[in-house]
């Protein structure tokens, strides 16, 4: 009865709060309004992956062997397009990329699209996420190569980044707000053009409105990939409007020329 | 790599909103510090299920195919626990029985097992939902199988409670609150002991604290898929016991002459 049609496979439970933050943000940013115009999706919730810093840091089992049974399972259920709502994964991505037979969003880039679609094409730019995220070349380098000057929190800010993702992680979101509150505070007295919160468990703590542009790492995977289940081969591009009172997206026909 | 192990397969996109939030209550009421104690879990989110009140109503199609899909799909990929968060589909529960083969969920009994958990075991209750949850027959003889009386909003606020429901699926939350909150004091005022969010969509509008018992459909489901998911088979039944500031979970062991 199901005819053929496309399907977006997330590997979550990376953590699994931030899995579910990814499928609500995915619904709120799908232009619909009504069940059936949703985009059909499976969402593969492991959380026995081992922890992905820990094993950048060499001290804990790669999850490169579990991301990879997800991405085949998804595939098997017939997933036409995957993603994978964690950062600190993203380094294991070309192993990923290599096992993966339908087309893999890689939430780097879809980060860094969404600091130049939020009109921030220079200067420097501060990253918030995991101790790999942050002290690695993730970020980093894809930062450097597009022109930016790349900004930390300095000591013991970074140090209170890495306590609101255990934070989260452990449930207690009013003491993850504090930490990330005063990393944020940081960023933006060191002269931080724009934040991208590059890790998934970040962006369930923004509150109100910052003085520069925030760039959720998953609002901006979400939005890339409802761009690619929803948009014809030939058809124009779907800008995305925040209503500010319900945080849904509408579809604006874009003109070309615009784009 | 994988070992064997429990996970639980979740029907999603009835509607897609109420699934993403199904799937944050899981998380929030698992009693977990890290992300490797949280369940294993597949959500098939699929939207394209046609609508189950139309069905119920005679004058679409019916749902029960593609449901009974998604739980075959949910089986191969090795859910060993399913549950569907949508009371309206319900109606067809027996055929998704005889469909599947392994342990399934059925959200008006958690409901009402909740309702007795909140320490209400007789008088009036109110159920809202859709037209054919509140109208047919699934929670009324339910209800009244259990000795409750059954009260349903009056004309025009089963309208608003109809409208709030199709809100929520358009995305239009603050409207649908509105709808919602006079249809809550409408049975307040008739005289509820207690009301059942009798639809998934519906406990997304609660805010603040109501004067009678307000139990959610969602949250019974997720509770009882995580005393199944987590309860060893001889262990301590799992008490959940709501954090006023962080709404998570805790386990505490309680004794069996207290159950």
């Amino acid at each position: 009865v199901i005819e053929s049609q496309k399907m977006l496979g997330i590997v979550g439970g990376m953590g699994p709060r931030a899995a579910a933050y990814f499928v609500t943000r995915l619904t709120e940013l799908t232009p619909a309004i009504a069940d059936q115009q949703h985009i059909p999706y499976v969402l593969y919730g492991d959380p026995r992956i081992p922890d992905r810093s820990l094993a950048w840091s060499g001290v804990g089992d790669a999850p490169t062997a579990w991301i990879i049974h997800a991405i085949r399972e998804l595939e098997a259920i017939g997933a036409t397009l995957i993603c994978i709502p964690c950062n600190t994964s993203h380094y294991w991505f070309g192993e990923f990329r290599r096992h993966c037979s339908v087309p893999l969003l890689n939430i780097v880039d879809a980060t860094l699209d969404s600091l130049d679609d939020a009109g921030i094409a220079e200067g420097k730019v501060a990253v918030l996420g995991t101790a790999a995220t942050m002290r690695g070349g993730l970020y980093k380098s894809a930062l450097m190569s597009r022109g930016y000057e790349v900004l930390l929190p300095e000591s013991p800010y970074d140090e209170a980044c890495l306590c609101a993702i255990a934070e989260v992680k452990s449930g207690h979101l009013t003491e993850a707000r504090y930490s990330f509150t005063n990393c944020l505070d940081c960023v933006v007295r060191a002269g931080a053009r724009a934040v991208l919160l590059a890790c998934t468990e970040l962006p369930l703590l923004v509150e109100g409105h910052l003085e520069i542009p925030v760039i959720s790492s998953v609002d901006a995977l979400a939005r890339a990939a409802v761009v690619q289940m929803l948009s014809p081969p030939d058809g124009f591009p779907i800008t995305f409007v925040d209503n500010p009172n319900e945080q849904i997206a509408a579809v604006q026909p874009k003109r070309r020329e615009d784009a």
